[in-house]
């Protein structure tokens, strides 16, 4: 059973995991040092213990003790009991959900160890927004898709807000990094997969006509901001498009996966 | 050409329109009162202008004044110059894109000038995340959707996030709230829509066979936490799914939108 410690001090060093939530550029960097990353709310925090998560520690207000109360039971990390107001203090946020879990990093699998058994796979390139990628992994999980590859500069899908807007789909979806940039998307179609880029480049071809017959799929999503790099662009086996009405420039990054993960996962 | 009125003290009261922008409570009231409006960056200022709303003013720090020179060209209302730090202290936040519009809110049309013409319109219950509404207007408007009608309690489209987000899809799209709640969907039906809840509820068919042969239709969504209201799931025509991996809850509302959007506008 969890320890619990109350604690009503702000300054108390055992809070340093929950500072300043709202911080990203320095959660960025704590997060990274320390190996860790959040998880927010009851559901959440129950997902990441079941997907074999270690928890460093929990953080919760009294209320939520007892619905958590299974959760704490096998494990031996110290539970922080805080009123609400002092959680609000440290987060900087007014934590809606009453609980909050810091749990330990894993170290990332290989790509071939992510791509076993695969037949779909998402590919995102320099995708910015933490809520973007949460709410890619939710929709590729829902859409049937085995595993999710991020190149080097894409954002952290274990930060706390792509974990809450994924709702914890980023703890049951296989992923990693790709190793490097250039060829990541060559060495994918060596392992026996279709990349098909996503783009509104002149030459893409109607998503669904893309992934006809297509065995193993590779669906690649560009950046909110310039799209697809050109070099990904080109090294992709088939480039596609989701139709659009006249005079709109682009879908959101998580729609368009939305659309076409519905349109693979029918292929 | 809107006058150029350098300001340098942050209490000066003509930033009234600008003040705290993350308090989105304290931003309901004071823009509902004044019956204003935020649009923010320049593609999204200029977007809101070329759809006729008028300006009640500006705010922009010197480097943004040129590219924005045509828009503030032909019109009276004031451009207040800053400061980016100023403009940060009274936002309450970084403006990345520099440039920022207060602009009067009109009076919303009826339904029956929002359905003129319409082949395809979306409904939305009670979504209540602005991320949520602005990604829901885009991604109608580029799947060819005609116009939105909004429950009486559904998330402004009009506030400031909903605006980013949407790209502007909310200038460009006509849409209105719905008189009432309860009778809302048969009185699309009586105009001659078929309304498609799009639900969990365990007598719901696939989407594209729901919307099959339709011609008019109407998508209907239902809100992050709890989806449709039984009133609303039940007095629908028909009722969609959209089909789901095992074990995964839902999708994102937005993510469901377009997905239905796209299968409804191949119907
Ligand atoms: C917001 S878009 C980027 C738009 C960028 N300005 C461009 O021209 O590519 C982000 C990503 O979503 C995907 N996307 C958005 N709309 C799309 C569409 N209609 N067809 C195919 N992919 C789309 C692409 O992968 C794109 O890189
Ligand atoms: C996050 S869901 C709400 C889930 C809610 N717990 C329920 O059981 O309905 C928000 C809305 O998205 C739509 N939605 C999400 N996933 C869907 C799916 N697989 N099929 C049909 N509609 C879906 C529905 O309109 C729903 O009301």
């Amino acid at each position: 059973m969890a320890e619990l410690v109350a604690i009503d001090d702000p300054a108390d060093p055992r809070l340093a995991d929950y500072r300043d939530l709202r911080d990203v550029e320095l959660r960025k960097h704590l997060e990274a040092e320390h190996g860790l990353f959040l998880a927010e709310g009851e559901k959440v925090v129950r997902r990441a213990l079941e997907a074999g998560y270690a928890p460093r520690s929990f953080l919760m207000a009294p209320r939520w003790l007892d619905g958590l109360a299974d959760v704490l039971d096998p494990t031996d990390a110290p539970c922080y009991v805080v009123s609400e107001q002092l959680a609000e203090e440290v987060t900087g946020f007014h934590v809606h959900r009453g609980a909050l879990a810091s749990l330990h990093r894993r170290p990332l699998p290989t790509v071939d160890e992510v791509l076993t058994g695969a037949r779909s796979v998402l590919v995102l390139e320099d995708i910015v927004d933490h809520t973007n990628v949460g709410a890619i992994f939710r929709c590729g999980a829902a859409l049937g898709f085995d595993a999710v590859l991020l190149a080097p500069r894409c954002a952290d899908p274990l930060y706390r807000r792509s974990v809450k807007v994924g709702m914890g789909a980023v703890f049951s979806t296989p992923w990693t990094r790709l190793p490097g940039w250039a060829d990541a998307l060559p060495s994918l179609s060596e392992r026996g997969f279709t990349t098909v880029a996503l783009t509104l480049a002149p030459d893409a071809v109607p998503i669904e006509e893309a992934v006809a017959g297509i065995d193993q799929v590779a669906l690649v999503l560009g950046s909110e901001g310039h799209g697809l790099s050109r070099r990904w662009e080109e090294s992709a086996d088939r480039r596609a498009v989701i139709p659009m009405a006249a005079g709109i420039d682009s879908l959101n990054v998580a729609a368009a996966t939305a659309v076409a993960c519905y349109v693979a996962s029918r292929r």
